[in-house]
């Protein structure tokens, strides 16, 4: 089970997980200028980026939007850039949040988990139902495949919809949750967790005690910390004596050179550091 | 705004969305053959597709995971498929079903409204919440475009949690699509609908006239007909006068040759004015 190799990265390399959602603007100008092209010039700060955190992330995440942004020029680096992830053994999740039904799904799984653009876990999103999910099921057991489902997100526009209480007074986003849960369990690994994961929003705390306990065997992905917020006491609570989640960080990490300096791969690993260590100590703090 | 643009071409051509989620097993043997990659197989077909309906239907819908599902050659025929509709002065909705929040939102809505994958309407997710439909406005007035958001569907999942009912005793599709209806009403075009539409699914007369009475202002992507088991009567409740709305055929219409025997494409148009008539007879007979 997949879910049991990002377990044992998450242990030998830590929670942070580098979010490679890479805006052109964000590339030294002289290393964007020899690049023959914008797509190339991301794929080659990433591969930097890669190659300076490697033994200190836990695994990476690319958010897709970014390579499409580009076009096929983006979809090339997007492919190279999973790639290199791939060649260096380390764990890649496809932030697609992809979200349809039967065929569609099925092409769509086909697609991320298979041939250019194929990666070790991807997003979902849940509005079509728990069937938008079926049709990726067959490669978790057969190809050591995962996915991370939209649960709880801590965007402002997260109260519309997955915050209103149903009839049976739970909210949406709980719901949600259980379901994720309930199909985990026949794709549970041997660290405990499943390789149906969550992605449950770090930018906030509340309920995040009962969040965990209700999803105890779930792996989460939480977003949101650094530029959008999240603080590592709240973050600390989503995770299981420091493990059971990955907590991606993206422009605070792929922008560190503009805020403290230095060449933007070094600067991007203290970063990582940085980040790993105030997270572990919050996650020691909330264990006294 | 393009909704006038999309209502005039259903006025003239019908209300049939001809829907491109085009498999490389739907190409004919001898034309797959030909082709120099199953990428380019799958575009000629397309191409073909749109030369045979192109005065019959009233727009396309092109499925982005069929593409994906290809990689890079997959992209590269999604790429020449949408530029071959606007070269031709056709309606394309990209169905990406894309849902995501701030500077992501931003970086899809760059890449499906400008540069290589460019179409005139996309298909959105809502669970992420309103926010994640805001970066996309600034197109729709300033570069004519549009986009249809999942309200409704009709997979069996969709009982998952679009019908959950919350505390206000409003369904969650409900909410969604007064959620929709309300930040359409920015978007109006001259013909009565917004630019902002939504997609319903058709496989189900259910409160059909509840949901089209409450969402009056908002043109509807209807799929279902046809492989999925939607059928013209119930597929016309959602329509306004024959207007109002698209209907989206896939498999039916590309694999029509397979069925009723024929050229592919000229099997094409006949289910398509097949469909067209049925669905304006269905029309007729419901406003007696």
């Amino acid at each position: 089970m997949v879910v049991d190799r990002l377990y044992e990265s998450v242990k030998q390399k830590g929670v942070v997980c580098v979010g490679l959602d890479t805006d052109i603007s964000y590339v030294p100008e002289e290393m964007a200028k020899a690049a023959s092209t914008p797509g190339e010039a991301v794929f080659l700060f990433n591969k930097a980026i890669v190659d300076a955190t490697a033994d200190v992330s836990g695994c990476y995440k690319v958010q897709i939007a970014y390579y499409e942004s580009l076009g096929l020029d983006g979809m090339l680096a997007y492919k190279k850039t999973l790639a290199y992830l791939r060649e260096k053994g380390l764990i890649a999740i496809a932030d697609i949040k992809r979200g349809d039904i039967a065929k569609t799904a099925e092409m769509y799984a086909k697609g991320h988990f298979e041939g250019d653009f194929e990666a070790d876990f991807v997003t979902l999103a849940p509005y079509m139902g728990m069937d938008s999910v079926t049709p990726y099921l067959p490669y978790f057991k057969e190809k050591n495949k995962g996915c991370f489902i939209l649960v709880r997100t801590s965007n402002p526009g997260s109260r519309d919809f997955q915050y209103l209480t149903t009839s049976s007074g739970k909210t949406i986003y709980d719901t949600v949750g259980a379901a994720v849960q309930a199909l985990g369990q026949d794709y549970m690994g041997s660290c405990g967790f499943s390789s149906i994961g969550a992605v449950i929003g770090g930018t906030t705390s509340e309920e995040a005690e009962t969040i965990r306990r209700e999803m105890d065997k779930t792996f989460f992905l939480i977003p949101g910390y650094g530029a959008q917020g999240g603080k590592a006491e709240d973050i600390a609570r989503y995770l299981v004596h420091g493990n059971g989640g990955v907590v991606n960080s993206s422009r605070a990490v792929l922008l560190a050179y503009k805020k403290h300096g230095g060449t933007f791969d070094e600067a991007a690993r203290a970063e990582v550091l940085r980040m790993r260590k105030e997270i572990e100590d919050a996650c020691k703090l909330l264990e006294k």
